[in-house]
């Protein structure tokens, strides 16, 4: 396993080493004849220019702006690898924008910045959004992270998504759907403990509950998020505030005995085999830190669940944001709609779970090769 | 020529419509098997990302940061179109890149900004330049241009340059010493009026005199700008300070009896068929107000012009950016230089005018589709 990892580590260096980098920006029009200069740049680009100088709104048929997407991160929250910066972030970046274009036809293009202050970040994104039709936010920590997407969200007329949060539930809520079914659970009354507070565990929270969980926790370091607690910030007091039908449980492990799902978005072995063990019969577990999960599938298996999803490809029912950030992305721009709301997400999620004609333990959510997961999710926005 | 006009606008229109915009992004890597996603995105990419956190100065290796340039207006200054904004500018941003492409192979990035605040320039710049290898910056207005390039040379250790002031530079320092030696003259003695103190005008000025011109004036829209004047701004008390031998001339038409070389980067027609005549014996005329030139090349002749050169491409002698810019960078990036100095861009000037062999009236610059063109200019970065 090591010197597997080795090894691929060492072919990525290689190959990126080799292409440069993974992205090459292409002119769609002929540059030869004085006839194409004169069309596309000087003097005939002025008519375009002129055009679009009265008619701001029409940059979305007469420039890229109609299929060009940022990919925007500050490198701190990349991965699993923690606050790396911009230069640490870029080649993710990069194999975001790639995938925008293998798998939906987007011309998306990364941008890593050179700050790490809500605000700048705000400004910064605000001042380069023109020539963009939609603006993906990316790897930015928790809590930052919350501000930064509301503050954008507000200023700008473009569809903004952080990924890390959005991306992560609306695949969860797809997964979670066709879980329930191989259990013969309702979302009504099955009792969901999640656990990670961070961007994909708050936003995995708030959509579950947007879609009609109505027994859910989230628990940090401290224990269960919960009006008890005196030392909650102002994202935590809103989770403090879902529904849940435990109101009494503050400690993780007590909140988990008898739970029905339990999903991870925290780190590497978080959950022991007696917490799962502890769950309710047929228990569902979504172990999704990468690239180590909370607990390994095998071991959560004899521990008793039912059900077991992880972020990684080399598992059965892989949680993998690639399943909706294109979809998302594409519909939006071919709708030109001006945000992603919750309706639309809860519908995206449920267009991913239903490609799933019969949902098996195995089998509860599509792969990101599937060539039906864009248009689906596309029409849900 | 009205009717001519109207069609030329009516097809570029059209043209980028139906193109959606001028540039795409591509992957420059599969993105096919479960192998590849493994190498260039989740979990392989994480070796490229550890590295560029530890070594940021490998982006150049392993990133699109090697050969990608970020081409940044605020729309404050467009072509002939003034100040048009984001929306206007970007068809030329994109227009400008697509040649960034397809004359040097450089991946251009257009980024049009939701502010003309040159601080708010100059922050945003800043913070977006980690991916990019260079950055030019276009159609920024005078005099803030000055300010914004000076200050993000200054924070930046990747070459920077604003094109109309430099591109224009170089440009006309190469048609200049080709116009010369067509007529016999030497610049240590040549008189040379500049008329307009914008970017352009500026850096020309500049440049001429950082390469042995001895005589320079400019002269704006109250006259001749030299130390008699008491409204001068930081820029033109620079431009006061130059070399003359003509301090008495207060009045541009004074300022022209006797010159030798007489270029305009003003406005349309803002040369008299009276004014070229009252230069000196075999003069030289570069009219580069675009499209409608400060004098029109026959009525330039007709004055007693020798050599005429204009910005427009239906005329002989094109002084047009496009045969510098792409070759400053494509130099710039292979050769990771941080800064493009005075030294370069003379050098860069005279690669160009050394690639027309035997000048004469009609031929003092390579045209735009000339092959050599990028390779020259690199090669003196």
């Amino acid at each position: 396993m090591n010197r597997k990892k080795k090894t691929l580590n060492q072919e990525s260096l290689e190959k990126h080493k080799k292409f440069g980098g993974k992205l090459s920006v292409q002119s769609k029009v002929p540059l030869l004849s004085k006839k194409d200069w004169s069309l596309y740049y000087t003097p005939g680009v002025a008519a375009v220019s002129n055009h679009l100088a009265k008619r701001p709104q029409d940059a979305r048929v007469y420039s890229i702006k109609k299929n060009t997407v940022a990919v925007i991160s500050d490198g701190s929250a990349v991965l699993g690898l923690g606050n790396i910066g911009p230069y640490g972030a870029l080649p993710v970046m990069e194999g975001k924008a790639a995938i925008f274009k293998s798998v939906a036809g987007i011309d998306a293009f990364p941008i890593v910045l050179d700050t790490q202050d809500p605000d700048e970040i705000i400004e910064t994104v605000v001042r380069i959004a023109p020539g963009f039709g939609g603006i993906n936010l990316e790897d930015f920590a928790s809590p930052h992270c919350f501000y930064i997407e509301e503050q954008i969200k507000k200023r700008l007329s473009i569809p903004v998504m952080h990924d890390d949060q959005h991306g992560t539930a609306i695949v969860v809520l797809a997964a979670l759907t066709n879980a329930l079914k191989v259990v013969g659970k309702k979302k009504e009354t099955a009792s969901v403990t999640i656990v990670g507070s961070g961007s994909a565990g708050t936003a995995i929270a708030h959509l579950l509950a947007k879609a009609g969980y109505e027994d859910i926790r989230v628990v940090d370091r401290t224990g269960v998020i919960g009006m008890h607690r005196t030392d909650l910030s102002e994202h935590k007091k809103k989770l403090a505030r879902l529904k849940t039908a435990r109101k009494k449980a503050e400690r993780f492990s007590d909140a988990v005995v008898g739970s029905d799902v339990l999903i991870g978005v925290s780190g590497p072995r978080n959950f022991s085999k007696e917490l799962v063990a502890s769950m309710g019969e047929k228990s569902i577990v979504f172990a999704l830190a990468n690239p180590i999960p909370e607990i390994m599938p095998d071991l959560a298996k004899k521990a008793g669940a039912t059900v077991i999803a992880t972020g990684r490809s080399d598992f059965p029912n892989q949680v993998n944001n690639a399943l909706v950030f294109p979809g998302v992305f594409r519909g939006a721009l071919d709708k030109g709609v001006s945000q992603i709301t919750d309706e639309m997400k809860i519908k995206a999620g449920y267009a991913l779970a239903r490609l799933v004609k019969k949902p098996d333990a195995n089998n509860i959510i599509p792969r990101v090769t599937d060539p039906r997961v864009v248009k689906a999710v596309a029409k849900a926005i």
